[in-house]
């Protein structure tokens, strides 16, 4: 079992790469879900959906976001009927959020309407939200506080990150799901996603970081930060603006203590002393994804990593050296 | 101020003819809501919004029923996710289930939602739901019980109906703005809707029949049994099915006490006598509306008969006459 921890469209990405490289029974993805919010009185879970539809080859390959091909004429409609339309949501997206706001409703767990949506789209990984209790990523701006979205899509991510916290995040606990899937992983990665607001989350919800730390599978990280920018979003000005060095040393001390091993690109090559210094092993590759082909190679050299972390650790103890991933032929 | 009692299609056709014919702002449609129902966790009010996209000219001109020109994205996904597409809904129609689901959940009054919904789609008649309470008609069959959406369209309106009854009309009171609108009438129209399911609830809710009895405005019906047959719908099998007789005669008799007049198709003049045994003054035309050019048709022969109904009523009364229509030039 490989667990991922992923966010938006980059942890999308390395996720669909390990799901064409691996059976897609042995992977589980835990997805952030402090993006989620309610609009047009319905449940949006931005991170989750982007994994799922990426998983299920219909996600949009222009914008890694919504439904491949999708048109627009609800929220056209919502638009005449007097609704700012700040937030894209095409038709067939709309479809995810009605089924997840109707089985919510009717007192499901966000975790089983995530396994019925992704299921009926054909995905055979498990996609797990990081947890069932709503939480709300708050950013603290020169503006004031604004809600992740707000602050995100609305106004561009264009504002100074002074904070960042997560309303209800003391109410929220590790799934059973991701608490078993955890615990059978033999590796763990954590993909190229927003550390402070996409794993943040994850790792500020109660149980995972005991759990992570309880796990003997190895961990790596695949760095979200190349050639001191995000390749998509605002990661870089949230380190900056939160005191953190904005480079893949900067992603490896936040990292420091729970990974064994950090992706870096070549771009980042100068940093790999630094960040051994830190005791993380260190590979140097291209993570840039650019196509399909990408994200397999990715997957393939961090799963690669990943084993030579284990076997490295079974050197020392003298244990057997394992295959922990069943590979596609 | 012409009130005019509406169900669905056929109701809408000549509210529509009506809209066309005097000015807007004088003509107010009391909706039947009581085939409103829930699907995919929205709350859908299907005779309102035929009437409200009717009026607003974008009907699907071909169904009678929802949006011209709409797309079936959001239903096609809902069906992957495992939902059956039982109820047709498009894409722009979704907007508006949507919106009036994220509204009443935020406390407002379908009153006001239907006023805000119809409003931004630029009908500047006064759409007014029956009640704000939900009311649901069930119809008993050799099946069972079905609610009313089951019954008519999943089921196609095949079962015969043994029996009629309104969940929640004990708690349903006629709106303070239909109580206003029919305070202010000076003409009521009974468009030519089901006399059982569209017309019925709304005489059922508490208020409709004093506040009809109380007022001094003529009333007069267009009956929708033509030729012993409904023109659309299951109204034909309904009278039958609850020991009506199925003609115009029989529209009549519901009606008698209510109605001072009522409009019949020319294939129906053989009628005439019986019904004005009943007192009830009679119209024959053509009630067939093929087009938009017969839905102002009879909108306007209906109104002109309405006027007759007061002028008679003046003329024994010794009352001078009123025009009680301010017509389009």
């Amino acid at each position: 079992m490989i667990v991922a921890l992923a966010g938006g469209v980059g942890g999308a990405k390395l996720a669909h790469g390990l799901y064409q490289l691996v059976q897609p029974h042995t992977l589980a993805v835990i997805v952030n879900t402090a993006d989620d919010f309610n609009l047009f009185g319905l449940r949006i879970s931005p991170d989750a959906d982007t994994v799922m539809y990426t998983l299920a080859g219909v996600a949009n390959p222009a914008t890694g976001w919504g439904v491949a091909g999708d048109t627009w004429n609800t929220l056209e409609m919502l638009t005449r009927y007097g609704y700012e339309p700040w937030f894209r949501l095409g038709d067939r997206d709309f479809a995810t959020h009605i089924a997840r706001s109707e089985q919510l409703g009717a007192g499901r767990s966000l975790t089983d309407v995530t396994q019925t949506l992704s299921g009926a789209l054909g995905v055979h990984a498990q996609l797990l939200p990081m947890c069932d209790e709503p939480v709300a990523t708050q950013v603290d701006t020169p503006s004031g506080q604004l809600p992740f979205q707000d602050y995100f899509v609305r106004r561009h991510h264009q504002d100074p990150v002074t904070g960042v916290s997560f309303t209800g995040i003391e109410n929220a606990t590790m799934t059973k799901a991701a608490a078993a899937a955890i615990e059978r992983a033999t590796l763990i990665i954590i993909c190229p996603s927003n550390p402070i607001v996409s794993i943040g989350p994850i790792l500020a919800v109660a149980g995972y970081r005991d759990a992570l730390g309880r796990s003997k599978a190895p961990k790596v990280a695949v760095s979200p930060i190349v050639g001191g920018k995000a390749l998509r979003g605002p990661a870089d000005q949230m380190l900056a603006g939160l005191g953190h060095e904005v480079s893949a040393f900067g992603v490896a001390q936040m990292y420091r203590g729970l990974i064994d091993g950090l992706v870096i690109d070549e771009a980042d090559a100068d940093q790999q002393a630094r960040i051994s210094a830190l005791g993380i092993r260190v590979l140097v590759t291209n993570t840039v994804m650019n196509d399909e082909a990408d994200r397999v190679q990715l997957a393939r050299e961090t799963v690669a990593f990943g084993q030579a972390q284990l076997n490295a650790g079974n050197q020392q103890a003298g244990r057997s050296q394992l295959d922990i991933t069943s590979q596609r032929p």
